[in-house]
Protein backbone atom coordinates (compact mmCIF):
# COMPACT_ATOMS: atom_id res chain seq x y z
CA UNK A 1 0.00 0.00 0.00
CA UNK A 2 1.17 3.17 -0.98
CA UNK A 3 2.12 5.20 2.20
CA UNK A 4 2.89 8.62 3.21
CA UNK A 5 3.39 10.76 5.91
CA UNK A 6 2.61 14.59 6.53
CA UNK A 7 4.71 16.08 9.56
CA UNK A 8 3.70 13.25 12.13
CA UNK A 9 0.63 11.53 11.00
CA UNK A 10 0.85 8.61 8.54
CA UNK A 11 -1.88 7.78 6.13
CA UNK A 12 -2.41 6.50 3.06
CA UNK A 13 -1.17 7.89 0.09
CA UNK A 14 -4.26 7.85 -1.55
CA UNK A 15 -5.35 10.56 1.27
CA UNK A 16 -2.60 13.53 0.42
CA UNK A 17 -3.92 16.79 -0.32
CA UNK A 18 -2.52 17.81 -3.71
CA UNK A 19 -2.03 21.08 -1.73
CA UNK A 20 1.29 18.71 -0.80
CA UNK A 21 1.64 17.40 -4.13
CA UNK A 22 2.12 20.65 -5.69
CA UNK A 23 5.04 20.61 -7.87
CA UNK A 24 5.64 24.03 -6.65
CA UNK A 25 6.60 22.61 -3.50
CA UNK A 26 8.68 19.49 -5.02
CA UNK A 27 10.64 21.60 -7.32
CA UNK A 28 9.63 25.22 -7.29
CA UNK A 29 8.03 24.87 -10.76
CA UNK A 30 6.31 28.20 -10.84
CA UNK A 31 6.51 31.86 -11.16
CA UNK A 32 5.66 34.72 -9.00
CA UNK A 33 5.13 38.75 -8.69
CA UNK A 34 4.53 41.04 -6.14
CA UNK A 35 2.57 44.35 -6.26
CA UNK A 36 1.52 46.81 -4.37
CA UNK A 37 -0.61 49.86 -4.20
CA UNK A 38 -0.13 53.00 -2.83
CA UNK A 39 -3.21 55.10 -1.33
CA UNK A 40 -5.91 52.51 -2.86
CA UNK A 41 -4.75 52.16 -6.39
CA UNK A 42 -2.75 49.12 -7.65
CA UNK A 43 1.02 50.69 -9.20
CA UNK A 44 2.42 49.34 -12.41
CA UNK A 45 -0.06 46.61 -12.64
CA UNK A 46 0.38 46.16 -16.78
CA UNK A 47 4.23 46.09 -16.39
CA UNK A 48 3.83 42.95 -13.63
CA UNK A 49 1.34 41.36 -15.52
CA UNK A 50 3.43 41.65 -18.61
CA UNK A 51 6.28 40.19 -16.86
CA UNK A 52 4.81 37.84 -15.19
CA UNK A 53 3.31 36.37 -18.53
CA UNK A 54 7.35 36.43 -19.54
CA UNK A 55 8.07 34.11 -16.65
CA UNK A 56 5.08 31.62 -17.31
CA UNK A 57 6.31 31.91 -21.25
CA UNK A 58 9.91 30.76 -19.81
CA UNK A 59 8.92 27.91 -18.12
CA UNK A 60 6.13 27.14 -20.14
CA UNK A 61 3.10 26.94 -17.92
CA UNK A 62 0.42 27.31 -20.55
CA UNK A 63 -3.31 26.84 -19.85
CA UNK A 64 -3.57 30.33 -17.99
CA UNK A 65 -5.83 32.92 -18.66
CA UNK A 66 -3.63 36.20 -17.82
CA UNK A 67 -6.57 38.31 -17.78
CA UNK A 68 -8.04 36.23 -14.83
CA UNK A 69 -5.12 36.50 -12.91
CA UNK A 70 -5.35 39.97 -13.48
CA UNK A 71 -9.34 40.06 -12.17
CA UNK A 72 -8.07 38.16 -9.11
CA UNK A 73 -5.69 40.58 -8.36
CA UNK A 74 -8.04 43.79 -8.66
CA UNK A 75 -10.97 41.49 -6.74
CA UNK A 76 -8.99 40.56 -4.29
CA UNK A 77 -7.53 43.69 -3.81
CA UNK A 78 -10.77 45.68 -3.55
CA UNK A 79 -12.54 43.12 -1.20
CA UNK A 80 -9.55 43.75 1.29
CA UNK A 81 -10.03 47.71 1.50
CA UNK A 82 -6.49 47.65 2.46
CA UNK A 83 -5.33 51.32 1.01
CA UNK A 84 -1.04 50.51 1.09
CA UNK A 85 -0.98 46.63 -0.36
CA UNK A 86 1.28 44.19 -0.91
CA UNK A 87 -0.31 42.04 -2.98
CA UNK A 88 2.28 38.34 -3.78
CA UNK A 89 0.84 35.57 -6.24
CA UNK A 90 2.37 32.88 -7.96
CA UNK A 91 0.79 30.05 -9.92
CA UNK A 92 3.00 26.72 -10.25
CA UNK A 93 2.42 24.04 -13.24
CA UNK A 94 0.15 21.92 -10.67
CA UNK A 95 -0.05 19.13 -8.17
CA UNK A 96 0.64 15.30 -8.88
CA UNK A 97 2.94 12.56 -8.13
CA UNK A 98 6.35 13.46 -7.97
CA UNK A 99 8.15 13.43 -11.60
CA UNK A 100 10.28 16.04 -13.25
CA UNK A 101 8.82 16.65 -16.45
CA UNK A 102 5.23 16.49 -15.32
CA UNK A 103 2.55 15.66 -17.48
CA UNK A 104 0.43 17.38 -20.14
CA UNK A 105 -3.19 17.28 -17.96
CA UNK A 106 -1.24 19.04 -14.66
CA UNK A 107 -3.94 22.23 -13.95
CA UNK A 108 -1.72 25.35 -12.76
CA UNK A 109 -1.80 26.22 -9.06
CA UNK A 110 -2.67 29.96 -8.31
CA UNK A 111 -2.04 31.26 -5.03
CA UNK A 112 -2.49 35.26 -4.11
CA UNK A 113 -2.41 37.22 -0.48
CA UNK A 114 -3.18 40.73 -0.26
CA UNK A 115 -1.84 42.16 3.35
CA UNK A 116 -0.75 45.48 4.47
CA UNK A 117 2.85 46.62 3.99
CA UNK A 118 4.42 47.33 6.93
CA UNK A 119 5.54 50.52 7.55
CA UNK A 120 9.31 51.97 6.22
CA UNK A 121 9.70 55.58 7.44
CA UNK A 122 12.57 54.85 9.96
CA UNK A 123 14.06 53.00 6.94
CA UNK A 124 13.86 55.98 4.22
CA UNK A 125 14.63 58.06 6.60
CA UNK A 126 17.73 57.09 8.32
CA UNK A 127 19.01 54.75 5.14
CA UNK A 128 19.68 51.09 6.05
CA UNK A 129 23.00 48.60 5.84
CA UNK A 130 23.59 46.08 3.23
CA UNK A 131 26.11 43.52 2.87
CA UNK A 132 27.45 41.38 0.09
CA UNK A 133 26.86 37.81 -0.52
CA UNK A 134 28.29 35.65 -3.73
CA UNK A 135 25.98 35.05 -6.42
CA UNK A 136 25.01 31.91 -6.14
CA UNK A 137 21.67 31.63 -8.37
CA UNK A 138 21.39 29.81 -11.41
CA UNK A 139 21.77 31.55 -14.88
CA UNK A 140 18.03 32.33 -15.48
CA UNK A 141 17.45 35.09 -13.29
CA UNK A 142 15.96 36.77 -15.32
CA UNK A 143 12.86 34.34 -14.76
CA UNK A 144 10.97 35.42 -11.07
CA UNK A 145 10.97 31.75 -10.12
CA UNK A 146 10.02 29.91 -7.16
CA UNK A 147 13.64 28.46 -6.82
CA UNK A 148 14.73 31.39 -4.24
CA UNK A 149 17.07 29.28 -1.70
CA UNK A 150 20.21 31.24 -2.62
CA UNK A 151 17.91 34.47 -1.84
CA UNK A 152 17.21 32.73 1.28
CA UNK A 153 20.45 31.94 2.29
CA UNK A 154 22.01 35.41 1.78
CA UNK A 155 19.30 37.27 3.59
CA UNK A 156 19.51 35.41 6.37
CA UNK A 157 23.46 36.09 6.64
CA UNK A 158 22.09 39.62 6.07
CA UNK A 159 19.63 39.48 8.84
CA UNK A 160 22.89 37.51 11.22
CA UNK A 161 24.92 40.78 10.41
CA UNK A 162 22.14 43.21 11.08
CA UNK A 163 21.88 44.26 7.44
CA UNK A 164 18.47 44.83 5.83
CA UNK A 165 19.56 43.10 2.22
CA UNK A 166 22.43 41.15 0.73
CA UNK A 167 23.54 42.56 -2.72
CA UNK A 168 25.21 39.87 -4.73
CA UNK A 169 28.65 39.49 -6.08
CA UNK A 170 28.91 37.42 -8.92
CA UNK A 171 32.53 35.26 -9.90
CA UNK A 172 33.43 38.11 -12.10
CA UNK A 173 33.94 40.03 -9.03
CA UNK A 174 30.83 42.60 -9.78
CA UNK A 175 27.52 43.35 -8.38
CA UNK A 176 24.38 41.73 -9.99
CA UNK A 177 21.38 42.95 -8.25
CA UNK A 178 19.91 42.58 -4.27
CA UNK A 179 18.67 39.28 -2.86
CA UNK A 180 15.04 41.05 -3.15
CA UNK A 181 15.88 44.71 -5.11
CA UNK A 182 17.88 46.17 -7.69
CA UNK A 183 21.12 47.70 -6.50
CA UNK A 184 22.07 51.44 -7.57
CA UNK A 185 25.21 53.64 -7.04
CA UNK A 186 25.00 57.68 -7.51
CA UNK A 187 28.86 59.08 -8.26
CA UNK A 188 29.56 62.19 -9.73
CA UNK A 189 25.70 63.00 -10.80
CA UNK A 190 25.73 59.66 -12.48
CA UNK A 191 22.90 57.44 -11.83
CA UNK A 192 24.39 53.89 -12.41
CA UNK A 193 23.32 49.96 -11.97
CA UNK A 194 23.79 46.77 -13.87
CA UNK A 195 22.71 46.46 -17.12
CA UNK A 196 19.94 44.14 -18.12
CA UNK A 197 21.99 42.04 -19.90
CA UNK A 198 23.49 40.58 -16.93
CA UNK A 199 21.89 37.96 -14.93
CA UNK A 200 19.38 39.45 -13.50
CA UNK A 201 15.84 40.37 -13.44
CA UNK A 202 14.08 43.39 -15.19
CA UNK A 203 13.14 45.38 -12.40
CA UNK A 204 9.59 47.07 -12.78
CA UNK A 205 10.72 49.60 -10.45
CA UNK A 206 14.31 50.11 -11.81
CA UNK A 207 12.09 51.36 -14.82
CA UNK A 208 10.21 54.49 -12.80
CA UNK A 209 13.82 55.55 -11.16
CA UNK A 210 15.58 55.67 -14.72
CA UNK A 211 12.08 57.56 -15.59
CA UNK A 212 12.67 59.43 -12.40
CA UNK A 213 16.17 60.07 -13.01
CA UNK A 214 15.72 61.50 -16.23
CA UNK A 215 13.38 64.07 -14.50
CA UNK A 216 15.71 65.33 -12.85
CA UNK A 217 18.56 65.37 -14.92
CA UNK A 218 20.52 62.95 -13.60
CA UNK A 219 22.81 60.72 -16.47
CA UNK A 220 22.07 57.13 -16.38
CA UNK A 221 25.18 54.89 -16.88
CA UNK A 222 24.65 50.88 -17.52
CA UNK A 223 27.17 49.85 -15.38
CA UNK A 224 28.68 46.76 -13.07
CA UNK A 225 30.32 48.04 -10.20
CA UNK A 226 32.48 45.98 -8.02
CA UNK A 227 31.64 46.34 -4.15
CA UNK A 228 34.90 48.29 -3.66
CA UNK A 229 33.45 50.90 -6.56
CA UNK A 230 30.29 51.24 -4.89
CA UNK A 231 31.60 51.33 -1.18
CA UNK A 232 33.05 54.87 -2.86
CA UNK A 233 30.43 56.32 -4.33
CA UNK A 234 28.90 58.95 -2.93
CA UNK A 235 24.82 57.53 -2.45
CA UNK A 236 23.79 54.18 -3.17
CA UNK A 237 20.44 52.89 -2.93
CA UNK A 238 17.93 49.91 -3.42
CA UNK A 239 14.80 49.99 -5.26
CA UNK A 240 11.80 47.55 -4.35
CA UNK A 241 8.25 47.30 -5.43
CA UNK A 242 7.19 47.19 -1.95
CA UNK A 243 9.15 49.94 -0.88
CA UNK A 244 10.06 51.73 -4.33
CA UNK A 245 13.57 53.96 -2.90
CA UNK A 246 15.62 52.90 0.14
CA UNK A 247 18.83 54.61 1.09
CA UNK A 248 21.44 52.65 1.42
CA UNK A 249 24.19 54.27 4.09
CA UNK A 250 26.07 51.29 4.97
CA UNK A 251 27.63 49.13 2.65
CA UNK A 252 29.90 46.28 4.34
CA UNK A 253 30.05 48.30 7.64
CA UNK A 254 31.67 50.79 5.25
CA UNK A 255 29.94 54.54 5.50
CA UNK A 256 28.56 55.76 2.68
CA UNK A 257 28.74 59.64 1.98
CA UNK A 258 28.35 61.42 5.15
CA UNK A 259 26.14 57.82 7.04
CA UNK A 260 22.87 59.71 5.66
CA UNK A 261 20.87 59.46 2.71
CA UNK A 262 21.93 61.31 0.36
CA UNK A 263 20.38 64.52 -2.01
CA UNK A 264 20.17 62.89 -5.30
CA UNK A 265 18.32 59.35 -3.48
CA UNK A 266 16.32 62.10 -1.76
CA UNK A 267 15.01 63.60 -4.56
CA UNK A 268 14.37 60.95 -6.60
CA UNK A 269 12.26 59.03 -4.14
CA UNK A 270 10.05 62.17 -4.19
CA UNK A 271 10.03 62.22 -8.19
CA UNK A 272 8.92 58.44 -7.98
CA UNK A 273 6.02 59.15 -5.43
CA UNK A 274 5.02 61.57 -8.11
CA UNK A 275 3.99 58.17 -10.35
CA UNK A 276 2.76 56.73 -7.53
CA UNK A 277 -0.54 59.42 -7.21
CA UNK A 278 -1.01 60.04 -10.55
CA UNK B 1 -8.92 42.85 5.76
CA UNK B 2 -6.20 39.98 4.74
CA UNK B 3 -7.30 37.83 1.65
CA UNK B 4 -6.28 35.38 -0.17
CA UNK B 5 -7.10 33.22 -2.99
CA UNK B 6 -6.21 29.51 -3.37
CA UNK B 7 -7.02 28.68 -6.89
CA UNK B 8 -10.61 29.81 -7.50
CA UNK B 9 -11.46 30.42 -3.79
CA UNK B 10 -11.05 33.91 -2.20
CA UNK B 11 -11.21 33.73 1.19
CA UNK B 12 -9.47 35.92 4.38
CA UNK B 13 -5.79 35.20 5.16
CA UNK B 14 -6.50 33.89 8.36
CA UNK B 15 -8.04 30.77 6.95
CA UNK B 16 -5.40 29.82 4.58
CA UNK B 17 -3.62 26.19 5.60
CA UNK B 18 -0.28 26.01 6.81
CA UNK B 19 0.10 23.92 4.20
CA UNK B 20 -0.02 26.36 1.64
CA UNK B 21 2.31 28.96 3.63
CA UNK B 22 5.14 26.40 3.57
CA UNK B 23 8.58 27.83 2.48
CA UNK B 24 9.33 24.71 0.27
CA UNK B 25 6.80 26.33 -2.08
CA UNK B 26 7.57 30.06 -1.60
CA UNK B 27 11.50 29.48 -1.50
CA UNK B 28 12.38 25.72 -2.44
CA UNK B 29 13.92 26.36 1.01
CA UNK B 30 14.34 22.71 1.84
CA UNK B 31 15.93 19.46 1.07
CA UNK B 32 15.03 16.20 0.02
CA UNK B 33 16.33 12.96 -0.43
CA UNK B 34 15.09 9.87 -2.71
CA UNK B 35 15.73 6.37 -1.41
CA UNK B 36 15.09 2.41 -2.75
CA UNK B 37 14.27 -0.76 -1.22
CA UNK B 38 15.43 -3.91 -3.03
CA UNK B 39 13.26 -7.00 -2.72
CA UNK B 40 12.33 -6.03 0.87
CA UNK B 41 15.44 -4.02 2.26
CA UNK B 42 16.28 -0.44 2.15
CA UNK B 43 19.28 0.14 0.69
CA UNK B 44 22.28 2.72 1.69
CA UNK B 45 19.37 4.16 4.54
CA UNK B 46 22.79 5.05 6.55
CA UNK B 47 24.79 6.98 3.25
CA UNK B 48 21.36 8.42 2.63
CA UNK B 49 20.82 9.74 5.81
CA UNK B 50 24.04 11.04 6.71
CA UNK B 51 23.69 13.12 3.36
CA UNK B 52 20.31 14.48 4.11
CA UNK B 53 22.30 15.59 7.42
CA UNK B 54 24.25 17.12 5.63
CA UNK B 55 22.03 19.29 3.09
CA UNK B 56 20.00 20.24 6.54
CA UNK B 57 23.13 21.94 7.71
CA UNK B 58 23.92 23.70 4.65
CA UNK B 59 20.98 25.72 4.91
CA UNK B 60 20.94 25.87 8.57
CA UNK B 61 17.64 23.57 8.90
CA UNK B 62 18.05 22.48 12.29
CA UNK B 63 15.64 21.47 14.87
CA UNK B 64 15.21 18.44 13.34
CA UNK B 65 16.04 15.23 14.95
CA UNK B 66 17.45 12.75 12.44
CA UNK B 67 16.64 9.60 14.33
CA UNK B 68 13.26 10.64 14.45
CA UNK B 69 13.63 10.88 10.54
CA UNK B 70 14.88 7.56 10.32
CA UNK B 71 12.42 6.72 12.45
CA UNK B 72 9.81 7.41 10.20
CA UNK B 73 11.04 6.04 6.58
CA UNK B 74 11.92 2.67 8.88
CA UNK B 75 7.84 2.75 9.78
CA UNK B 76 6.43 3.83 6.65
CA UNK B 77 8.14 1.40 4.51
CA UNK B 78 7.77 -1.58 6.82
CA UNK B 79 3.57 -0.12 6.82
CA UNK B 80 3.45 -0.19 2.78
CA UNK B 81 4.75 -3.56 2.54
CA UNK B 82 5.87 -2.65 -1.07
CA UNK B 83 9.21 -5.01 -1.84
CA UNK B 84 10.64 -2.92 -3.76
CA UNK B 85 9.57 0.85 -3.10
CA UNK B 86 10.83 4.04 -3.65
CA UNK B 87 11.17 6.64 -0.80
CA UNK B 88 10.40 10.51 -1.12
CA UNK B 89 11.04 12.50 1.50
CA UNK B 90 11.78 16.35 2.21
CA UNK B 91 12.08 18.60 5.03
CA UNK B 92 11.44 22.05 4.57
CA UNK B 93 12.52 25.41 6.84
CA UNK B 94 8.42 25.71 7.81
CA UNK B 95 5.19 27.64 7.10
CA UNK B 96 4.51 31.17 7.87
CA UNK B 97 4.03 34.58 6.66
CA UNK B 98 6.39 35.18 2.79
CA UNK B 99 9.34 36.57 4.76
CA UNK B 100 12.93 35.79 2.80
CA UNK B 101 15.05 35.07 6.09
CA UNK B 102 12.43 33.62 8.07
CA UNK B 103 11.76 33.87 11.64
CA UNK B 104 13.78 31.42 14.31
CA UNK B 105 10.03 30.13 15.99
CA UNK B 106 9.64 28.19 12.45
CA UNK B 107 8.95 24.55 12.62
CA UNK B 108 10.15 22.21 9.87
CA UNK B 109 7.41 20.38 7.85
CA UNK B 110 8.39 16.66 7.10
CA UNK B 111 6.63 15.23 4.13
CA UNK B 112 7.42 11.26 2.92
CA UNK B 113 5.92 9.07 0.35
CA UNK B 114 6.12 4.71 -0.15
CA UNK B 115 5.63 4.25 -3.47
CA UNK B 116 6.10 1.11 -5.55
CA UNK B 117 8.79 0.84 -8.46
CA UNK B 118 7.92 1.32 -11.63
CA UNK B 119 9.09 -1.40 -13.45
CA UNK B 120 12.72 -0.69 -15.90
CA UNK B 121 13.57 -3.87 -17.36
CA UNK B 122 12.93 -2.87 -20.56
CA UNK B 123 15.23 0.39 -20.02
CA UNK B 124 18.09 -1.61 -18.12
CA UNK B 125 17.99 -4.49 -21.14
CA UNK B 126 17.50 -2.09 -24.01
CA UNK B 127 19.30 0.95 -22.77
CA UNK B 128 18.06 4.86 -22.67
CA UNK B 129 18.39 7.83 -25.03
CA UNK B 130 20.01 11.08 -23.86
CA UNK B 131 20.54 14.16 -24.62
CA UNK B 132 22.70 17.44 -23.16
CA UNK B 133 21.59 20.44 -21.99
CA UNK B 134 23.09 23.78 -20.74
CA UNK B 135 23.42 23.55 -17.18
CA UNK B 136 22.13 26.88 -15.69
CA UNK B 137 21.93 25.32 -12.17
CA UNK B 138 23.09 27.26 -9.09
CA UNK B 139 26.46 26.67 -7.41
CA UNK B 140 25.46 24.84 -4.44
CA UNK B 141 24.36 21.46 -6.54
CA UNK B 142 25.94 19.81 -3.62
CA UNK B 143 22.71 20.58 -1.44
CA UNK B 144 19.93 18.29 -2.25
CA UNK B 145 17.20 21.14 -2.31
CA UNK B 146 14.02 22.39 -3.84
CA UNK B 147 15.26 24.18 -6.38
CA UNK B 148 15.01 22.22 -9.13
CA UNK B 149 13.64 24.21 -11.94
CA UNK B 150 16.58 23.85 -14.12
CA UNK B 151 16.77 20.19 -13.36
CA UNK B 152 12.87 20.45 -14.67
CA UNK B 153 13.55 22.52 -18.04
CA UNK B 154 16.43 20.14 -19.01
CA UNK B 155 13.43 16.93 -17.66
CA UNK B 156 10.72 18.42 -20.16
CA UNK B 157 13.19 19.16 -23.38
CA UNK B 158 14.57 15.34 -22.64
CA UNK B 159 11.23 14.21 -22.74
CA UNK B 160 10.03 16.19 -26.36
CA UNK B 161 12.97 15.00 -27.43
CA UNK B 162 12.00 11.25 -26.76
CA UNK B 163 15.18 10.65 -24.59
CA UNK B 164 15.05 9.93 -21.04
CA UNK B 165 17.87 11.81 -19.30
CA UNK B 166 18.93 15.19 -20.04
CA UNK B 167 22.99 15.52 -19.29
CA UNK B 168 23.89 18.85 -18.27
CA UNK B 169 27.07 20.61 -19.90
CA UNK B 170 28.72 23.60 -18.08
CA UNK B 171 29.67 26.62 -19.53
CA UNK B 172 33.61 25.23 -19.81
CA UNK B 173 31.91 22.97 -21.93
CA UNK B 174 32.08 19.73 -19.95
CA UNK B 175 29.55 17.73 -18.56
CA UNK B 176 28.56 17.64 -15.09
CA UNK B 177 25.86 15.40 -14.44
CA UNK B 178 22.43 14.44 -15.46
CA UNK B 179 19.31 16.45 -14.42
CA UNK B 180 18.61 13.37 -11.76
CA UNK B 181 21.22 10.99 -12.29
CA UNK B 182 25.09 10.49 -12.28
CA UNK B 183 27.09 10.05 -15.62
CA UNK B 184 29.79 7.62 -16.69
CA UNK B 185 31.54 6.87 -19.55
CA UNK B 186 33.73 3.38 -19.83
CA UNK B 187 36.46 4.11 -22.47
CA UNK B 188 39.28 1.62 -23.27
CA UNK B 189 38.29 -0.07 -19.95
CA UNK B 190 38.34 2.54 -17.87
CA UNK B 191 35.54 4.40 -16.36
CA UNK B 192 35.44 8.08 -16.06
CA UNK B 193 32.83 10.29 -14.16
CA UNK B 194 32.68 14.21 -13.57
CA UNK B 195 35.01 14.59 -10.16
CA UNK B 196 33.05 15.77 -6.68
CA UNK B 197 34.53 19.23 -6.64
CA UNK B 198 32.62 20.17 -10.19
CA UNK B 199 29.32 21.49 -8.93
CA UNK B 200 27.22 18.03 -8.67
CA UNK B 201 26.08 16.28 -5.95
CA UNK B 202 27.52 13.41 -4.04
CA UNK B 203 25.95 10.20 -5.70
CA UNK B 204 25.32 7.49 -3.07
CA UNK B 205 24.97 5.23 -6.42
CA UNK B 206 28.16 6.22 -7.49
CA UNK B 207 30.19 5.36 -4.54
CA UNK B 208 28.62 1.95 -5.12
CA UNK B 209 29.55 2.09 -8.67
CA UNK B 210 32.92 3.09 -7.90
CA UNK B 211 32.99 -0.35 -5.56
CA UNK B 212 31.75 -2.30 -8.37
CA UNK B 213 34.28 -1.35 -10.71
CA UNK B 214 36.89 -2.31 -8.06
CA UNK B 215 35.68 -5.29 -8.04
CA UNK B 216 35.59 -5.88 -11.57
CA UNK B 217 39.12 -4.59 -11.91
CA UNK B 218 37.90 -1.65 -13.75
CA UNK B 219 40.35 1.67 -13.65
CA UNK B 220 38.46 4.61 -12.37
CA UNK B 221 39.65 8.33 -13.50
CA UNK B 222 37.71 11.44 -12.11
CA UNK B 223 37.45 12.99 -15.39
CA UNK B 224 35.09 15.82 -17.04
CA UNK B 225 34.22 14.96 -20.52
CA UNK B 226 32.95 16.93 -23.32
CA UNK B 227 29.98 15.60 -25.05
CA UNK B 228 32.38 15.12 -28.08
CA UNK B 229 34.45 13.10 -26.11
CA UNK B 230 31.35 10.96 -24.25
CA UNK B 231 29.98 10.27 -27.80
CA UNK B 232 33.02 8.92 -29.01
CA UNK B 233 33.14 6.37 -25.38
CA UNK B 234 33.12 2.52 -26.12
CA UNK B 235 30.07 3.03 -23.05
CA UNK B 236 28.25 4.91 -20.99
CA UNK B 237 25.43 4.85 -18.53
CA UNK B 238 23.94 6.78 -15.77
CA UNK B 239 23.41 5.79 -11.90
CA UNK B 240 20.40 6.73 -9.89
CA UNK B 241 19.42 6.11 -6.67
CA UNK B 242 15.58 4.16 -7.91
CA UNK B 243 17.52 2.56 -11.24
CA UNK B 244 20.67 1.96 -10.32
CA UNK B 245 22.75 1.62 -13.74
CA UNK B 246 20.98 2.22 -16.57
CA UNK B 247 22.97 1.75 -19.94
CA UNK B 248 22.81 4.70 -22.11
CA UNK B 249 22.70 3.71 -26.10
CA UNK B 250 21.74 7.02 -27.89
CA UNK B 251 23.70 10.62 -26.91
CA UNK B 252 21.99 13.34 -28.27
CA UNK B 253 21.42 11.25 -31.60
CA UNK B 254 24.64 9.51 -31.64
CA UNK B 255 24.38 5.62 -31.50
CA UNK B 256 27.18 4.52 -28.40
CA UNK B 257 29.03 1.58 -29.53
CA UNK B 258 26.85 -1.51 -31.73
CA UNK B 259 23.57 0.72 -29.50
CA UNK B 260 23.63 -2.33 -27.08
CA UNK B 261 24.21 -2.01 -23.41
CA UNK B 262 28.12 -2.69 -23.13
CA UNK B 263 29.35 -5.79 -21.72
CA UNK B 264 31.67 -3.80 -18.82
CA UNK B 265 27.97 -1.69 -18.30
CA UNK B 266 26.37 -4.49 -17.83
CA UNK B 267 29.29 -6.73 -15.86
CA UNK B 268 28.84 -3.50 -13.44
CA UNK B 269 25.00 -3.53 -12.89
CA UNK B 270 25.11 -7.40 -12.13
CA UNK B 271 28.21 -6.73 -9.46
CA UNK B 272 25.86 -3.71 -7.96
CA UNK B 273 23.19 -6.19 -7.57
CA UNK B 274 25.13 -8.24 -5.46
CA UNK B 275 25.62 -5.02 -3.01
CA UNK B 276 21.89 -4.78 -3.18
CA UNK B 277 21.17 -8.41 -1.61
CA UNK B 278 23.61 -8.58 1.25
Amino acid sequence: MQIAILNDKILPYEEVGHEYLDRGLFFGDGVYEVIRSYDGRIFALDEHIERFSASLKAIEITKVDINQVRDKIILAFAKSNIPNACIYFHITRGSGPRNHAGTDDLEPNFFLTVKELEDDTKMKTEGISVITYPDQRWKRCDIKSLNLLPNVMAKREAAKRDAFEAIFVNDEGFITEGSSSAFFAIHQKKLQTSPLSANILPSITRKFVVKAAANISLEIVDNSLTPQQAALCDELFIAVTTKDIVPVVKFDDKIIGDGNPGQYTKALAEEFRKFTIL
